[in-house]
Protein backbone atom coordinates (compact mmCIF):
# COMPACT_ATOMS: atom_id res chain seq x y z
CA UNK A 1 0.00 0.00 0.00
CA UNK A 2 2.88 2.24 0.79
CA UNK A 3 4.73 1.35 -2.30
CA UNK A 4 1.51 2.54 -4.40
CA UNK A 5 1.51 5.75 -2.60
CA UNK A 6 4.99 6.19 -3.39
CA UNK A 7 4.60 5.51 -7.08
CA UNK A 8 1.09 7.97 -7.48
CA UNK A 9 3.74 10.51 -5.60
CA UNK A 10 6.89 9.92 -8.00
CA UNK A 11 4.05 10.21 -10.86
CA UNK A 12 2.70 13.26 -9.62
CA UNK A 13 6.34 14.96 -9.51
CA UNK A 14 7.32 13.23 -13.11
CA UNK A 15 3.88 15.15 -14.54
CA UNK A 16 4.94 18.07 -12.65
CA UNK A 17 8.24 18.61 -13.86
CA UNK A 18 7.44 17.82 -17.49
CA UNK A 19 4.92 20.27 -17.23
CA UNK A 20 7.10 23.15 -15.91
CA UNK A 21 10.24 21.95 -18.86
CA UNK A 22 7.39 21.05 -21.84
CA UNK A 23 7.07 24.03 -24.19
CA UNK A 24 4.10 25.74 -24.19
CA UNK A 25 1.49 25.17 -27.18
CA UNK A 26 1.88 28.89 -28.46
CA UNK A 27 3.05 30.77 -31.25
CA UNK A 28 3.78 29.53 -34.72
CA UNK A 29 4.84 26.38 -33.58
CA UNK A 30 2.05 25.23 -31.64
CA UNK A 31 0.81 23.11 -33.78
CA UNK A 32 4.29 20.80 -33.65
CA UNK A 33 4.06 21.57 -29.40
CA UNK A 34 0.94 20.45 -29.32
CA UNK A 35 1.70 16.85 -31.03
CA UNK A 36 4.23 16.56 -28.77
CA UNK A 37 2.40 17.41 -25.81
CA UNK A 38 -0.46 15.48 -26.71
CA UNK A 39 1.56 11.76 -26.43
CA UNK A 40 4.02 12.83 -23.97
CA UNK A 41 0.62 14.11 -21.93
CA UNK A 42 -1.43 10.97 -22.41
CA UNK A 43 -0.79 8.78 -19.29
CA UNK A 44 1.40 6.51 -19.05
CA UNK A 45 3.19 4.98 -16.48
CA UNK A 46 6.40 7.09 -15.91
CA UNK A 47 8.45 3.85 -15.18
CA UNK A 48 11.79 4.97 -16.57
CA UNK A 49 11.88 8.63 -14.96
CA UNK A 50 10.58 6.81 -11.98
CA UNK A 51 13.29 3.52 -12.15
CA UNK A 52 15.59 6.76 -12.60
CA UNK A 53 14.49 8.57 -9.79
CA UNK A 54 14.61 5.63 -7.43
CA UNK A 55 18.10 4.19 -8.66
CA UNK A 56 19.64 7.69 -7.33
CA UNK A 57 17.40 7.63 -4.09
CA UNK A 58 18.99 3.60 -3.97
CA UNK A 59 22.79 5.38 -3.50
CA UNK A 60 21.02 8.23 -0.80
CA UNK A 61 21.36 10.91 -3.28
CA UNK A 62 18.95 14.03 -3.54
CA UNK A 63 16.85 13.39 -6.88
CA UNK A 64 15.27 17.16 -7.07
CA UNK A 65 18.28 17.67 -10.14
CA UNK A 66 18.10 14.76 -11.97
CA UNK A 67 14.53 15.81 -13.24
CA UNK A 68 15.05 16.82 -16.23
CA UNK A 69 16.95 13.49 -17.09
CA UNK A 70 13.88 12.08 -15.46
CA UNK A 71 11.61 14.04 -18.10
CA UNK A 72 13.91 13.40 -20.77
CA UNK A 73 13.82 9.98 -20.71
CA UNK A 74 9.80 10.20 -20.64
CA UNK A 75 10.09 12.02 -23.62
CA UNK A 76 12.22 9.42 -25.42
CA UNK A 77 10.31 6.62 -24.15
CA UNK A 78 7.23 8.53 -25.87
CA UNK A 79 8.83 9.21 -29.05
CA UNK A 80 9.78 5.85 -29.34
CA UNK A 81 6.20 4.85 -29.33
CA UNK A 82 5.00 7.89 -31.63
CA UNK A 83 7.08 5.90 -34.22
CA UNK A 84 7.02 2.39 -33.76
CA UNK A 85 2.98 2.77 -33.99
CA UNK A 86 3.43 4.43 -37.01
CA UNK A 87 1.85 3.25 -40.20
CA UNK A 88 4.71 2.00 -41.61
CA UNK A 89 5.59 0.21 -38.61
CA UNK A 90 3.36 -1.17 -36.15
CA UNK A 91 0.62 0.35 -37.43
CA UNK A 92 -1.37 0.76 -34.55
CA UNK A 93 -4.23 3.32 -33.70
CA UNK A 94 -4.45 3.35 -30.07
CA UNK A 95 -2.45 3.99 -27.63
CA UNK A 96 -2.38 4.38 -23.48
CA UNK A 97 -5.91 4.26 -24.02
CA UNK A 98 -6.25 7.22 -26.94
CA UNK A 99 -5.76 7.05 -30.44
CA UNK A 100 -2.18 7.47 -32.08
CA UNK A 101 -0.38 10.66 -32.31
CA UNK A 102 -0.43 9.78 -36.93
CA UNK A 103 -4.12 9.50 -35.95
CA UNK A 104 -4.96 12.46 -34.77
CA UNK A 105 -2.00 14.59 -36.11
CA UNK A 106 -0.93 13.01 -39.41
CA UNK A 107 1.74 10.80 -40.41
CA UNK A 108 3.96 13.70 -41.54
CA UNK A 109 3.59 15.34 -37.88
CA UNK A 110 3.64 12.02 -35.88
CA UNK A 111 7.16 11.71 -37.45
CA UNK A 112 8.40 15.27 -36.19
CA UNK A 113 6.87 15.16 -33.05
CA UNK A 114 8.72 11.87 -32.43
CA UNK A 115 12.23 13.89 -33.70
CA UNK A 116 11.09 17.31 -31.76
CA UNK A 117 10.70 14.79 -28.20
CA UNK A 118 14.17 12.96 -28.98
CA UNK A 119 15.90 16.39 -29.24
CA UNK A 120 14.35 17.91 -26.72
CA UNK A 121 15.47 15.54 -24.90
CA UNK A 122 19.00 15.79 -24.88
CA UNK A 123 18.07 19.40 -24.37
CA UNK A 124 16.93 19.05 -20.87
CA UNK A 125 19.60 16.65 -19.91
CA UNK A 126 22.31 19.08 -20.86
CA UNK A 127 20.12 21.57 -19.01
CA UNK A 128 21.75 23.64 -16.12
CA UNK A 129 19.65 22.82 -13.96
CA UNK A 130 20.97 19.12 -13.70
CA UNK A 131 24.53 20.67 -12.85
CA UNK A 132 23.29 21.28 -9.56
CA UNK A 133 23.55 18.38 -8.85
CA UNK A 134 26.29 15.94 -10.65
CA UNK A 135 29.63 17.07 -12.13
CA UNK A 136 29.73 18.00 -15.40
CA UNK A 137 31.64 15.04 -16.33
CA UNK A 138 29.13 12.71 -14.82
CA UNK A 139 26.29 14.11 -16.55
CA UNK A 140 28.34 14.25 -19.89
CA UNK A 141 29.19 10.57 -18.97
CA UNK A 142 25.14 9.80 -18.30
CA UNK A 143 24.10 11.63 -21.27
CA UNK A 144 26.39 9.18 -23.23
CA UNK A 145 25.00 5.99 -21.31
CA UNK A 146 21.07 7.15 -22.64
CA UNK A 147 22.20 8.27 -25.78
CA UNK A 148 23.93 4.42 -26.46
CA UNK A 149 20.96 2.76 -24.42
CA UNK A 150 18.47 4.39 -27.54
CA UNK A 151 20.49 4.36 -30.57
CA UNK A 152 21.35 1.44 -33.18
CA UNK A 153 23.15 -0.46 -30.91
CA UNK A 154 20.20 -0.01 -28.25
CA UNK A 155 16.38 0.59 -28.80
CA UNK A 156 16.13 2.17 -32.42
CA UNK A 157 18.27 -1.47 -33.08
CA UNK A 158 15.84 -3.47 -31.46
CA UNK A 159 13.53 -2.36 -32.95
CA UNK A 160 14.66 -2.66 -36.83
CA UNK A 161 15.71 -6.19 -35.99
CA UNK A 162 11.52 -6.61 -34.51
CA UNK A 163 10.66 -5.25 -37.41
CA UNK A 164 12.42 -7.43 -39.70
CA UNK A 165 11.58 -10.43 -37.45
CA UNK A 166 7.99 -10.49 -38.03
CA UNK A 167 6.69 -13.19 -39.41
CA UNK A 168 10.23 -15.05 -39.31
CA UNK A 169 11.07 -18.34 -37.39
CA UNK A 170 13.61 -16.97 -35.19
CA UNK A 171 15.55 -18.80 -32.51
CA UNK A 172 14.90 -17.80 -28.40
CA UNK A 173 18.07 -16.28 -28.63
CA UNK A 174 17.58 -13.83 -30.94
CA UNK A 175 14.11 -13.04 -29.13
CA UNK A 176 16.60 -12.55 -26.48
CA UNK A 177 18.47 -9.95 -28.30
CA UNK A 178 15.64 -8.58 -29.95
CA UNK A 179 13.87 -7.91 -26.52
CA UNK A 180 17.07 -6.35 -24.78
CA UNK A 181 18.08 -3.71 -27.47
CA UNK A 182 14.38 -3.03 -27.81
CA UNK A 183 13.02 -2.55 -24.41
CA UNK A 184 15.76 -3.78 -22.03
CA UNK A 185 18.04 -0.79 -23.18
CA UNK A 186 16.48 2.00 -22.07
CA UNK A 187 15.46 0.71 -18.73
CA UNK A 188 18.47 -0.27 -18.00
CA UNK A 189 19.80 3.11 -19.14
CA UNK A 190 17.58 4.67 -17.03
CA UNK A 191 18.65 2.73 -13.47
CA UNK A 192 22.65 3.49 -15.02
CA UNK A 193 21.58 7.59 -15.32
CA UNK A 194 19.85 7.76 -11.68
CA UNK A 195 23.05 5.59 -10.27
CA UNK A 196 25.63 8.18 -12.11
CA UNK A 197 23.47 11.26 -10.78
CA UNK A 198 23.76 9.79 -7.56
CA UNK A 199 27.56 8.78 -7.27
CA UNK A 200 27.18 5.16 -7.39
CA UNK A 201 30.18 3.31 -6.95
CA UNK A 202 31.88 1.02 -9.15
CA UNK A 203 30.67 -2.07 -7.02
CA UNK A 204 27.03 0.17 -6.82
CA UNK A 205 26.57 0.45 -10.36
CA UNK A 206 27.28 -2.97 -11.46
CA UNK A 207 24.69 -4.01 -9.12
CA UNK A 208 21.90 -1.29 -10.46
CA UNK A 209 22.79 -2.11 -14.02
CA UNK A 210 22.42 -5.88 -13.53
CA UNK A 211 19.21 -4.63 -11.76
CA UNK A 212 18.38 -2.73 -15.01
CA UNK A 213 18.99 -5.74 -17.22
CA UNK A 214 16.57 -7.90 -15.38
CA UNK A 215 14.07 -5.91 -15.06
CA UNK A 216 14.01 -5.02 -18.60
CA UNK A 217 13.43 -8.71 -19.23
CA UNK A 218 10.96 -8.88 -16.81
CA UNK A 219 9.34 -5.88 -18.46
CA UNK A 220 9.27 -7.45 -21.37
CA UNK A 221 8.21 -10.57 -21.07
CA UNK A 222 4.98 -9.34 -18.97
CA UNK A 223 4.34 -7.21 -22.13
CA UNK A 224 4.26 -10.28 -24.51
CA UNK A 225 2.05 -12.33 -21.40
CA UNK A 226 -0.21 -9.30 -21.24
CA UNK A 227 -0.62 -9.06 -25.02
CA UNK A 228 -2.05 -12.82 -25.04
CA UNK A 229 -4.05 -12.30 -21.24
CA UNK A 230 -4.72 -8.61 -21.38
CA UNK A 231 -7.47 -6.73 -22.74
CA UNK A 232 -7.71 -3.95 -24.72
CA UNK A 233 -9.49 -1.71 -22.49
CA UNK A 234 -7.55 -2.20 -19.13
CA UNK A 235 -3.65 -2.05 -21.67
CA UNK A 236 -5.30 1.26 -23.50
CA UNK A 237 -3.29 -0.44 -26.63
CA UNK A 238 -5.00 -3.38 -28.95
CA UNK A 239 -4.55 -6.55 -27.34
CA UNK A 240 -3.02 -9.64 -29.00
CA UNK A 241 -1.40 -7.86 -31.31
CA UNK A 242 1.47 -9.64 -31.61
CA UNK A 243 -0.08 -12.94 -32.46
CA UNK A 244 -1.57 -11.06 -35.76
CA UNK A 245 1.49 -10.03 -36.11
CA UNK A 246 2.76 -13.53 -36.18
CA UNK A 247 5.70 -12.09 -33.61
CA UNK A 248 7.59 -14.24 -31.80
CA UNK A 249 6.95 -13.41 -27.87
CA UNK A 250 8.12 -15.91 -24.73
CA UNK A 251 4.09 -17.37 -24.99
CA UNK A 252 4.48 -18.61 -27.83
CA UNK A 253 8.03 -20.17 -27.22
CA UNK A 254 7.09 -21.39 -23.60
CA UNK A 255 3.84 -21.11 -23.53
CA UNK A 256 1.50 -18.90 -20.61
CA UNK A 257 2.62 -20.87 -17.31
CA UNK A 258 6.35 -21.21 -17.98
CA UNK A 259 6.40 -17.90 -19.28
CA UNK A 260 5.15 -16.38 -15.80
CA UNK A 261 7.89 -18.43 -13.75
CA UNK A 262 10.63 -16.50 -15.87
CA UNK A 263 9.11 -13.67 -15.28
CA UNK A 264 9.17 -13.87 -11.69
CA UNK A 265 12.63 -15.15 -11.92
CA UNK A 266 13.69 -12.11 -13.73
CA UNK A 267 12.14 -10.52 -10.90
CA UNK A 268 13.60 -12.50 -8.22
CA UNK A 269 17.44 -11.91 -10.04
CA UNK A 270 16.71 -7.87 -9.98
CA UNK A 271 15.69 -7.99 -6.32
CA UNK A 272 18.45 -10.12 -5.29
CA UNK A 273 21.11 -7.62 -7.42
CA UNK A 274 20.49 -5.09 -5.08
CA UNK A 275 21.44 -6.80 -2.01
CA UNK A 276 24.11 -4.59 -0.88
CA UNK A 277 21.78 -1.95 -0.77
CA UNK A 278 19.84 -0.58 2.25
CA UNK A 279 16.19 0.55 2.88
CA UNK A 280 16.52 3.80 0.29
CA UNK A 281 17.06 0.85 -2.12
CA UNK A 282 13.02 -0.35 -1.34
CA UNK A 283 11.18 1.16 -3.93
CA UNK A 284 13.43 -0.30 -6.64
CA UNK A 285 12.80 -3.68 -5.17
CA UNK A 286 8.98 -2.87 -5.31
CA UNK A 287 9.36 -1.41 -8.70
CA UNK A 288 10.70 -5.02 -10.16
CA UNK A 289 7.39 -6.81 -8.31
CA UNK A 290 4.92 -3.96 -9.39
CA UNK A 291 6.34 -4.94 -13.25
CA UNK A 292 5.56 -8.56 -12.21
CA UNK A 293 2.25 -7.76 -11.16
CA UNK A 294 0.75 -4.86 -13.42
CA UNK A 295 -1.64 -5.40 -15.81
CA UNK A 296 -1.46 -3.07 -18.47
CA UNK B 1 41.52 27.82 -55.91
CA UNK B 2 43.34 27.43 -53.13
CA UNK B 3 40.18 27.37 -50.49
CA UNK B 4 38.63 24.71 -53.28
CA UNK B 5 41.99 22.61 -52.03
CA UNK B 6 40.90 23.36 -48.05
CA UNK B 7 37.11 22.50 -49.00
CA UNK B 8 38.57 19.05 -50.37
CA UNK B 9 41.12 18.72 -47.18
CA UNK B 10 38.22 19.31 -45.04
CA UNK B 11 35.66 17.06 -46.27
CA UNK B 12 38.40 14.50 -46.27
CA UNK B 13 38.94 14.66 -42.87
CA UNK B 14 35.73 14.67 -42.10
CA UNK B 15 35.10 11.61 -44.24
CA UNK B 16 38.03 10.45 -42.29
CA UNK B 17 36.89 10.53 -38.90
CA UNK B 18 32.86 9.34 -39.94
CA UNK B 19 34.40 6.39 -41.52
CA UNK B 20 36.37 6.32 -37.86
CA UNK B 21 34.01 6.99 -35.68
CA UNK B 22 30.94 5.34 -37.36
CA UNK B 23 29.39 1.72 -36.37
CA UNK B 24 30.77 -1.01 -38.64
CA UNK B 25 28.22 -3.00 -41.39
CA UNK B 26 28.94 -6.29 -38.96
CA UNK B 27 26.90 -8.15 -36.77
CA UNK B 28 22.88 -8.61 -36.14
CA UNK B 29 22.25 -5.23 -36.31
CA UNK B 30 24.17 -4.90 -39.89
CA UNK B 31 20.52 -4.12 -41.73
CA UNK B 32 20.24 -0.91 -39.73
CA UNK B 33 23.60 -0.15 -39.51
CA UNK B 34 23.77 -0.52 -43.52
CA UNK B 35 20.87 2.05 -43.85
CA UNK B 36 22.21 4.76 -41.61
CA UNK B 37 25.59 4.54 -43.56
CA UNK B 38 23.79 4.58 -46.84
CA UNK B 39 22.52 7.82 -46.67
CA UNK B 40 25.61 9.61 -44.66
CA UNK B 41 28.16 8.23 -47.02
CA UNK B 42 26.34 8.86 -50.08
CA UNK B 43 28.45 12.07 -50.77
CA UNK B 44 26.99 15.30 -49.93
CA UNK B 45 28.85 18.46 -49.27
CA UNK B 46 29.73 18.36 -45.23
CA UNK B 47 28.96 22.03 -44.88
CA UNK B 48 27.93 21.48 -41.47
CA UNK B 49 30.88 19.89 -40.04
CA UNK B 50 33.34 22.34 -42.43
CA UNK B 51 31.50 25.19 -40.85
CA UNK B 52 32.16 24.21 -37.43
CA UNK B 53 35.59 23.54 -37.12
CA UNK B 54 36.07 27.20 -39.31
CA UNK B 55 34.74 28.82 -36.80
CA UNK B 56 36.95 26.92 -34.22
CA UNK B 57 39.85 27.44 -36.50
CA UNK B 58 38.34 31.32 -36.79
CA UNK B 59 39.66 31.67 -32.84
CA UNK B 60 42.77 29.98 -33.34
CA UNK B 61 41.90 26.37 -31.36
CA UNK B 62 42.99 23.01 -32.64
CA UNK B 63 40.03 21.17 -34.10
CA UNK B 64 41.12 17.69 -33.77
CA UNK B 65 39.12 16.66 -30.76
CA UNK B 66 35.86 18.74 -32.47
CA UNK B 67 35.41 16.05 -34.95
CA UNK B 68 33.46 13.42 -33.24
CA UNK B 69 31.17 16.77 -32.64
CA UNK B 70 31.61 17.79 -36.60
CA UNK B 71 31.15 14.25 -37.31
CA UNK B 72 27.72 14.29 -35.06
CA UNK B 73 26.91 17.59 -37.15
CA UNK B 74 26.40 15.54 -40.44
CA UNK B 75 24.50 12.31 -38.72
CA UNK B 76 21.69 15.00 -38.04
CA UNK B 77 21.82 16.95 -41.32
CA UNK B 78 21.64 13.23 -42.89
CA UNK B 79 18.85 11.92 -40.46
CA UNK B 80 17.24 15.09 -41.34
CA UNK B 81 17.42 14.46 -44.95
CA UNK B 82 16.41 10.42 -44.99
CA UNK B 83 12.77 12.18 -42.63
CA UNK B 84 12.07 14.97 -45.06
CA UNK B 85 12.34 12.60 -47.55
CA UNK B 86 9.69 10.50 -46.92
CA UNK B 87 6.66 9.32 -48.51
CA UNK B 88 4.99 10.95 -45.72
CA UNK B 89 6.69 14.34 -46.06
CA UNK B 90 8.29 15.70 -48.94
CA UNK B 91 7.94 11.71 -50.95
CA UNK B 92 11.14 12.16 -52.93
CA UNK B 93 12.90 9.47 -54.77
CA UNK B 94 16.22 11.11 -55.21
CA UNK B 95 18.72 12.63 -52.98
CA UNK B 96 22.80 13.23 -53.34
CA UNK B 97 22.09 11.82 -56.40
CA UNK B 98 20.92 8.41 -55.35
CA UNK B 99 17.68 6.43 -54.64
CA UNK B 100 16.44 8.22 -51.32
CA UNK B 101 17.18 5.41 -47.71
CA UNK B 102 13.31 4.62 -48.26
CA UNK B 103 13.17 3.54 -51.72
CA UNK B 104 16.59 1.03 -51.06
CA UNK B 105 15.65 0.51 -47.06
CA UNK B 106 11.85 0.69 -47.04
CA UNK B 107 9.59 3.47 -45.11
CA UNK B 108 10.12 1.65 -41.77
CA UNK B 109 13.88 1.25 -41.16
CA UNK B 110 14.36 4.57 -43.53
CA UNK B 111 12.43 6.32 -40.26
CA UNK B 112 14.55 3.83 -37.97
CA UNK B 113 17.38 4.97 -39.78
CA UNK B 114 16.78 8.73 -39.01
CA UNK B 115 16.20 8.13 -35.31
CA UNK B 116 19.56 6.07 -35.40
CA UNK B 117 21.49 8.69 -37.01
CA UNK B 118 20.41 11.41 -34.35
CA UNK B 119 20.49 9.26 -31.07
CA UNK B 120 24.33 8.60 -32.21
CA UNK B 121 24.85 12.04 -33.11
CA UNK B 122 24.62 12.40 -29.36
CA UNK B 123 26.68 9.84 -28.58
CA UNK B 124 29.52 10.93 -30.80
CA UNK B 125 28.68 14.74 -29.10
CA UNK B 126 29.51 13.24 -25.42
CA UNK B 127 32.40 11.20 -26.87
CA UNK B 128 35.47 11.00 -24.26
CA UNK B 129 37.44 12.22 -27.22
CA UNK B 130 36.08 15.49 -27.27
CA UNK B 131 36.71 16.22 -24.16
CA UNK B 132 40.34 16.53 -24.89
CA UNK B 133 39.46 19.79 -26.51
CA UNK B 134 37.03 21.17 -24.50
CA UNK B 135 36.42 22.07 -20.92
CA UNK B 136 33.43 19.78 -19.49
CA UNK B 137 30.63 22.81 -18.55
CA UNK B 138 31.87 24.16 -22.61
CA UNK B 139 31.11 20.83 -24.10
CA UNK B 140 27.46 20.56 -22.38
CA UNK B 141 26.78 24.29 -23.29
CA UNK B 142 27.88 23.16 -26.96
CA UNK B 143 25.86 20.21 -27.13
CA UNK B 144 22.91 21.95 -25.92
CA UNK B 145 23.18 24.46 -28.43
CA UNK B 146 22.91 22.22 -30.80
CA UNK B 147 19.88 20.56 -29.26
CA UNK B 148 17.97 23.48 -29.22
CA UNK B 149 18.86 23.92 -33.20
CA UNK B 150 17.36 20.84 -33.92
CA UNK B 151 14.57 20.46 -32.13
CA UNK B 152 10.98 21.85 -31.60
CA UNK B 153 11.95 25.46 -31.74
CA UNK B 154 14.70 24.41 -34.66
CA UNK B 155 14.96 22.36 -37.61
CA UNK B 156 12.32 20.00 -36.68
CA UNK B 157 9.56 23.03 -36.10
CA UNK B 158 10.44 24.53 -38.90
CA UNK B 159 9.74 21.36 -41.09
CA UNK B 160 7.18 20.62 -39.44
CA UNK B 161 5.79 24.91 -40.32
CA UNK B 162 6.83 24.23 -44.00
CA UNK B 163 4.81 20.92 -44.09
CA UNK B 164 2.08 23.32 -42.96
CA UNK B 165 2.83 26.28 -45.02
CA UNK B 166 2.53 23.94 -48.94
CA UNK B 167 -0.08 25.20 -51.40
CA UNK B 168 -1.05 27.54 -48.74
CA UNK B 169 -0.77 31.38 -49.11
CA UNK B 170 2.03 32.57 -46.69
CA UNK B 171 3.46 36.09 -45.82
CA UNK B 172 6.77 36.19 -46.53
CA UNK B 173 7.62 36.85 -42.55
CA UNK B 174 6.24 33.49 -42.38
CA UNK B 175 8.81 32.14 -45.31
CA UNK B 176 11.55 33.77 -43.38
CA UNK B 177 10.20 31.90 -39.84
CA UNK B 178 10.33 28.55 -42.08
CA UNK B 179 13.60 28.72 -43.44
CA UNK B 180 15.22 30.57 -40.05
CA UNK B 181 14.30 27.33 -37.84
CA UNK B 182 14.77 24.19 -41.12
CA UNK B 183 17.45 25.53 -42.26
CA UNK B 184 18.97 28.56 -40.49
CA UNK B 185 18.71 26.87 -37.03
CA UNK B 186 21.69 23.59 -37.56
CA UNK B 187 23.92 26.18 -39.72
CA UNK B 188 23.84 28.83 -36.91
CA UNK B 189 24.16 26.22 -34.40
CA UNK B 190 27.04 24.25 -36.13
CA UNK B 191 29.13 27.34 -36.36
CA UNK B 192 28.21 28.47 -32.67
CA UNK B 193 29.30 24.84 -31.42
CA UNK B 194 32.95 25.77 -33.16
CA UNK B 195 32.75 28.81 -31.80
CA UNK B 196 32.04 27.15 -28.04
CA UNK B 197 35.00 24.68 -28.65
CA UNK B 198 37.29 27.55 -29.61
CA UNK B 199 36.78 29.35 -26.29
CA UNK B 200 34.91 32.31 -28.36
CA UNK B 201 34.79 35.43 -26.09
CA UNK B 202 30.91 37.11 -25.91
CA UNK B 203 32.41 39.48 -28.38
CA UNK B 204 33.63 36.50 -30.66
CA UNK B 205 30.56 34.16 -30.06
CA UNK B 206 27.64 37.21 -30.85
CA UNK B 207 30.00 38.05 -33.93
CA UNK B 208 30.22 34.04 -35.09
CA UNK B 209 26.15 33.62 -34.08
CA UNK B 210 25.48 36.63 -36.23
CA UNK B 211 27.69 35.34 -39.60
CA UNK B 212 25.93 31.77 -38.63
CA UNK B 213 22.27 33.39 -39.11
CA UNK B 214 23.60 35.18 -42.45
CA UNK B 215 25.15 32.37 -44.33
CA UNK B 216 22.06 29.79 -43.11
CA UNK B 217 20.18 32.50 -44.86
CA UNK B 218 22.03 32.96 -47.62
CA UNK B 219 21.92 28.79 -48.26
CA UNK B 220 18.52 28.48 -47.86
CA UNK B 221 17.75 31.40 -50.39
CA UNK B 222 20.58 29.71 -52.69
CA UNK B 223 18.81 26.13 -52.11
CA UNK B 224 15.50 28.45 -52.96
CA UNK B 225 17.28 29.80 -56.62
CA UNK B 226 18.55 26.30 -57.37
CA UNK B 227 15.43 24.64 -57.54
CA UNK B 228 14.28 26.94 -60.14
CA UNK B 229 17.45 26.83 -61.54
CA UNK B 230 19.41 23.56 -61.49
CA UNK B 231 19.63 20.96 -62.89
CA UNK B 232 18.29 17.33 -61.15
CA UNK B 233 21.53 16.16 -62.33
CA UNK B 234 23.78 18.35 -60.84
CA UNK B 235 21.63 18.75 -57.78
CA UNK B 236 21.18 15.34 -56.89
CA UNK B 237 17.87 15.91 -56.13
CA UNK B 238 14.91 16.73 -58.12
CA UNK B 239 14.85 19.98 -59.20
CA UNK B 240 11.67 21.83 -59.48
CA UNK B 241 10.05 20.30 -56.47
CA UNK B 242 9.07 23.54 -54.82
CA UNK B 243 6.93 24.66 -57.68
CA UNK B 244 5.47 21.34 -58.00
CA UNK B 245 4.50 21.06 -54.24
CA UNK B 246 2.94 24.92 -54.83
CA UNK B 247 5.89 25.98 -51.95
CA UNK B 248 6.71 29.56 -51.21
CA UNK B 249 9.98 30.36 -51.91
CA UNK B 250 12.24 33.71 -52.19
CA UNK B 251 12.03 33.52 -56.28
CA UNK B 252 8.29 32.81 -56.10
CA UNK B 253 8.21 35.99 -53.60
CA UNK B 254 10.86 38.64 -55.83
CA UNK B 255 11.58 36.68 -58.72
CA UNK B 256 14.48 35.02 -60.02
CA UNK B 257 16.93 38.33 -59.94
CA UNK B 258 16.05 40.26 -57.02
CA UNK B 259 16.75 36.96 -55.06
CA UNK B 260 20.02 36.91 -56.36
CA UNK B 261 20.85 40.14 -54.84
CA UNK B 262 19.27 39.00 -51.83
CA UNK B 263 21.45 35.88 -51.28
CA UNK B 264 24.34 38.01 -51.85
CA UNK B 265 23.40 40.68 -49.65
CA UNK B 266 23.20 37.88 -47.03
CA UNK B 267 26.66 36.69 -48.17
CA UNK B 268 28.21 40.36 -47.54
CA UNK B 269 25.81 40.50 -44.18
CA UNK B 270 28.03 36.95 -43.17
CA UNK B 271 31.28 38.15 -44.33
CA UNK B 272 30.63 41.95 -42.70
CA UNK B 273 30.05 39.93 -39.12
CA UNK B 274 33.62 38.78 -39.50
CA UNK B 275 35.40 41.60 -39.56
CA UNK B 276 36.65 41.04 -35.82
CA UNK B 277 38.51 38.05 -36.92
CA UNK B 278 42.52 37.85 -38.64
CA UNK B 279 43.34 35.66 -41.52
CA UNK B 280 42.56 32.70 -39.31
CA UNK B 281 38.75 33.43 -40.30
CA UNK B 282 39.05 33.44 -44.56
CA UNK B 283 37.78 30.12 -44.54
CA UNK B 284 34.84 31.21 -43.01
CA UNK B 285 34.72 33.97 -45.52
CA UNK B 286 35.39 32.00 -48.55
CA UNK B 287 32.74 28.93 -47.14
CA UNK B 288 30.21 32.85 -47.37
CA UNK B 289 31.52 33.19 -51.23
CA UNK B 290 30.93 29.65 -51.72
CA UNK B 291 27.55 28.72 -50.15
CA UNK B 292 26.66 31.76 -52.63
CA UNK B 293 28.30 30.49 -55.73
CA UNK B 294 27.54 26.55 -55.25
CA UNK B 295 25.47 24.98 -57.86
CA UNK B 296 24.35 21.89 -56.08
Amino acid sequence: MEFKKYLTEQCALVEQAMARYMLPEEGPLANHIKAMRYSLFAGGKRIRPILALAAAEAVHAPTEHLLPVACALECIHTYSLIHDDLPAMDDDDLRRGKPTCHVVFGEAEAILAGDGLLSFAFELMTHPDVRQGISPVAQLQMINIIAKGIGPVGMVGGQSLDLAAEGQAITFDHLRLIHGYKTGALITASVQAGAIFGKADDKQFAALSRYGVQIGLAFQIVDDLLDVEGTTEDLGKTAGADAQRNKATYPAFFGVAKTKVMAKEAVDEAVNALKIFDAKAEPLRDLARYIYERNK
